[in-house]
């Protein structure tokens, strides 16, 4: 410990020459590649070193090791400098560094988890602090484990709000293993920040949202290895570490100079600004990385499988949310890892009834969705939890580019959105999601459910939490009827028809409240003689595109879908396209057009027609066509 | 000024006795539609009071003048108190008052600009302060005005990121005409905010943040109009005021109490909670509201056209997204409202030779995506400004439920999105607009451009510039060869076929680079024999079904699309779309699969299926189908 609090002068002349090793490779790698963040990699030479080489703990070998120190570079671009320190450690070879983003590297032009050092995708400013709150939670809270949380920060990034959104949740929530470090470097993208040099007023900031700070000179090794000693020394309280750096630190005539953002050194240059950087170098003594202390639990979140079946009989009267939350309850029970956040809404996504019954196990995220889906992403990595985030479909919105993020990242957590649609009536558009599936369904790799009833919900829930990739569940607010038995069985990419005849006219595609709607006007266009087929996809992404063609082809090519969402993007489309490699499939989409308003939900199906009424005279239609 | 910095005793008790008046009203509406939240209506009774009947200065027959004073309910569900305040002035009627909610009513369940004194639509929470910002930016540097901006907000959705960009444009840009109400009435949606009633935080966190604070009690009118007085006086600094309120104030056992979120008085206590609050109104006398100081300029933003034509020359290579910033200027010229917005990527999405040209009408919003959106919707209000924002198209997704929250605000912004696509190249997934189609088609109203050339590009900023609604122009890294001719005429929704003959075998529909790919595939099959249509749709939204069915027709009922976008909700589904009431239509579409990864542009375009090379196989595989 005495040398992490006061390191020894070796100890210094090391670090102080990592750095500069550090800087020599960035600056190689981006002149192979004739692009890249060169001066963003010398600002934070100093830092990294300290980082990698004294104070984070971690199995030099093993990168992904669960009771490593977890390191996360929120401004991605300055990914040569990451790949350095690896290279360093002998992770990645030093050939590769100059292979960096080529078509046929894993070393992307930003860091993503192809690398196994990389627990999640950066490169979208301002989310990293997001995820380091999600992993330090989880080593507080659910691994009770030593292992600390690293991350650092571009000042340009901290203008984003998420950045203040998770410097509120990790003071809230007493992260004292997490250390936040900003590389005040001055120069952003495309000019100077809007705080420059002021260092004092990032702490004044970072002190008003609850955390630790230390004013460090961002060069000065000794000076960072002592602050971050200082701050494992700190009880309840994350820590930032605000360091005053220069952009292109080292490079004479760029170092502090605009201009420089994003460009390899002049190829005419290079190699005097490598060697002079060299001639820094005066020893070759070597590193020792500190071993962590073993101390996480062993974990296992494989094999959720449904142990009992759903309680629920044809009939009952539920909402698809309130099944969702009931669902998570039996599948706490299942696995103790299963975690749950939520965006203060709690009792509108009945996620609250997990809470009542684990709440140790329930992290409330307030109004910050941004923040929420990082810290969600934090907490899945390295397999320690199975993540449920819920909140209001529309509000997921808010963290698109999170979820896109989370693609990139390879994440497997899970969102549910609830109060999807025109169907979730009087509090008026600006509370109803109806661009949901086209956000998700735009996502690689995720799969999209939309149950119809409790039943499907349930199992939608099991099917995520055991599901690869990100996964979506789209539930509604409306209390509908269990169709289902709770011996159904239900399967990702497997549509259910629900009413068929040999007779059938008309294909009908419906979910959640307008799958409802369909079996209505079945039922009434049965009576005057008019048989229609109705399907439930149950998953929108992947859809059952074969299912859906045999039975428009049963239906004389006929087939209508039914959506309470805006006519682009959602399950309309999603149909139009898997037919579309079929001659004689004709489509009609009722959907939502144009922006809704206030009403009672039954009166808005209606108004924006995708009542029953409107199936009924689109079937109609349909026909006499 | 005197009554203004000290009112009268008089005064006051009309204040007092208004701010009952509106609690009486806020009970009375959401009793009426059994939904609702009369409880946050009641913590900012007093604050609406003092704002409507004291501090701000408009024409109270004339919400829309330019002149007034702007006020912004950022705490969207507390419309009732809202409405109430206009019910009060005359602009609406105390029986619609009862009928908010209903769907034929414009009193909608949280504010629209479907009310003429509502500019911009709330509900969705934290996006109140952004377009604040807007309204004070546009008052103290364009117009030059002395109408101030009032924003009031709860303490809940102060945990929102999007809440601290605002703060740190305000105080960034000295908005002195900006007043900002924080309403710490302790509780949240679903139990207490963290921070609960420590107004002390808040006030930390907003001087931190650059602002002038006031900390008061929120149900003295008195301290109130003090500290709306005192804001008069401060220069350059917005203000913040803090002000300590409770959650249902006024109603017994209901008044600070948890579980009363959004849930109107039950029925059988509404008429004694009403007359209680009755007995504290003792005088009937009436307030006089302050006449606007009539200066600010009268504006035109009619009439914009073209009026000389681009200066390009068939052939020429030039990125879409430099012809955007080369338009920019070109229009800057033909309006002196025309603004420009952009997240510290000037030097990327060529803005930055707008701002060289008229730096004082361009906004540098740093990277703080949603507030910029926020902002431009601030600034676009009562037809102020002609906005056009500029970013990544990447970085657009974060500030998707600004966008949706637009389309609900029926707001003219034009957004311009950059580095579309997998062919941005190097930089990797993180940087690649690859769902940025999906989004903004499933935003109502809103035009979605994607021009393949710099002609095209320059009518697409035109066009968007007088096009109500929202614009997208999405746009390109590479350099592409000027295809059409300085005369062409472009049209919303009017595609272009760039390629035809009678002997055209596969219509192919591409945009932006891909296009370009398109027309090199069509020569390359040419010189084999095969014949292709290349069709341009200019608009992807509206998109020109009538060119693409009749081309289809044409071409044997063979279509290919292909697009550097998600296979999800992008051109090609909305060509499956566009011909899914045809029969003997089939689409093959070409688009990305999967997350992507760095590479050359032309390398990643092979990779992903979208190149020459790939169009030709497709065109000869449908051939043989």
């Amino acid at each position: 410990m005495a040398d992490n609090a006061k390191p020894r002068a070796n100890t210094l002349q090391v670090l102080r020459h990592m750095a500069n090793r550090l800087r020599i490779h960035s600056i190689r790698a981006t002149c192979a590649s004739r692009s890249g963040h060169p001066t963003s990699c010398c600002s934070a030479a100093e830092i990294m070193s300290v980082l990698f080489f004294h104070t984070m703990r971690y199995k030099q070998t093993e990168p992904e090791h669960p009771d490593n120190d977890r390191f996360i570079l929120s401004k991605g671009h300055a990914a040569p400098i990451l790949y350095a320190a690896w290279a360093e450690l002998g992770i990645i070879s030093e050939s590769d560094l100059l292979n960096w983003r080529k078509i046929n590297c894993d070393l992307e032009g930003h860091p993503t988890p192809r690398l196994s050092f990389v627990d999640v995708a950066t490169g979208s400013l301002g989310q990293g602090l997001g995820a380091a709150c999600g992993m330090a939670y989880t080593g507080k809270y659910f691994d009770k484990a030593s292992y600390r949380v690293f991350c650092l920060m571009g000042d340009g990034e901290s203008s984003e709000g998420s950045v203040w959104e998770a410097l509120d949740f990790a003071s809230h929530y007493n992260l004292d293993n997490l250390v936040a470090v900003f590389d005040v470097n001055r120069l952003g993208q495309s000019g100077v920040t809007p705080l420059e040099h002021c260092t004092d007023v990032y702490q004044n900031r970072c002190e008003a949202f609850g955390w630790n700070t230390y004013l460090v000179d961002g060069h000065d090794v000794e000076g960072l290895c002592h602050a971050f000693w200082q701050a494992t020394q700190v009880k309840n309280k994350p820590t930032a570490i605000v360091a005053k750096t220069f952009k292109g630190r080292g490079i004479p005539d760029i170092e502090d100079a605009e201009n420089w953002h994003g460009k390899p050194m002049p190829k005419e240059r290079a190699d005097a600004i490598i060697k002079l950087i060299e001639s820094q170098i005066q020893t070759n003594r070597n590193f020792i990385v500190k071993p962590p202390l073993e101390d996480s639990p062993q974990v296992s979140i494989r094999n959720i499988k449904m142990t009992c079946l759903p309680d629920y009989e044809v009939g009952d009267k539920i909402a698809t949310q309130k099944a969702y939350g009931l669902a998570l309850v039996k599948l706490g029970r299942a696995n103790d890892r299963l975690i749950v956040l939520d965006g203060d809404a709690k009792n509108s996504t009945f996620s609250e009834i997990f809470k009542k019954e684990y709440p140790e196990r329930f992290i409330e995220c307030v109004m910050a969705e941004q923040n929420m889906v990082s810290v969600a992403l934090g907490c899945a990595t390295r397999d320690r939890t199975v993540a449920f985030i819920s909140t209001l479909a529309a509000c997921l919105t808010r963290a698109f580019d999170q979820i896109r993020m989370g693609a990139i990242s390879q994440t497997n957590i899970n969102l549910i959105g609830s109060h999807c649609g025109v169907s979730m009536g009087e509090e008026g558009s600006s509370q109803m999601a109806l661009e949901d599936l086209a956000m998700f369904r735009s996502i690689p790799n995720c799969t999209v459910f939309y149950p119809s009833d409790a039943i499907s919900a349930e199992h939608a829930v099991y099917l995520a939490a055991s599901t690869k990739g990100m996964c979506f569940i789209r539930t509604s607010r409306q209390e509908t009827a269990v169709i289902y038995t709770p011996q159904e069985n239900f399967v990702i990419g497997q549509a259910r028809v629900i009413r068929h005849s040999v007779n059938d006219k008309v294909t009908v595609i419906g979910a959640g409240v307008t799958l409802h709607e369909a079996l209505a006007a079945a039922a009434d266009l049965s009576q005057q003689g008019i048989s229609i087929r109705v399907i439930d996809p149950f998953t929108i992404k992947p859809l059952d595109a074969a299912t859906i063609i045999s039975s428009a082809k049963a239906t004389g090519g006929r087939v209508i879908t039914v959506e309470d969402h805006y006519r682009e993007g959602g399950l309309g489309e999603a149909v139009c396209t898997a037919v579309s490699g079929e001659p004689d499939i004709l489509v009609h989409q009722l959907a939502v057009s144009g922006v809704p308003q206030s009403g009672k939900p039954g009166e808005l199906l209606d108004m924006f027609g995708i009542s029953a009424r409107h199936i009924i005279a689109a079937v109609k239609y349909t026909l006499m066509n």
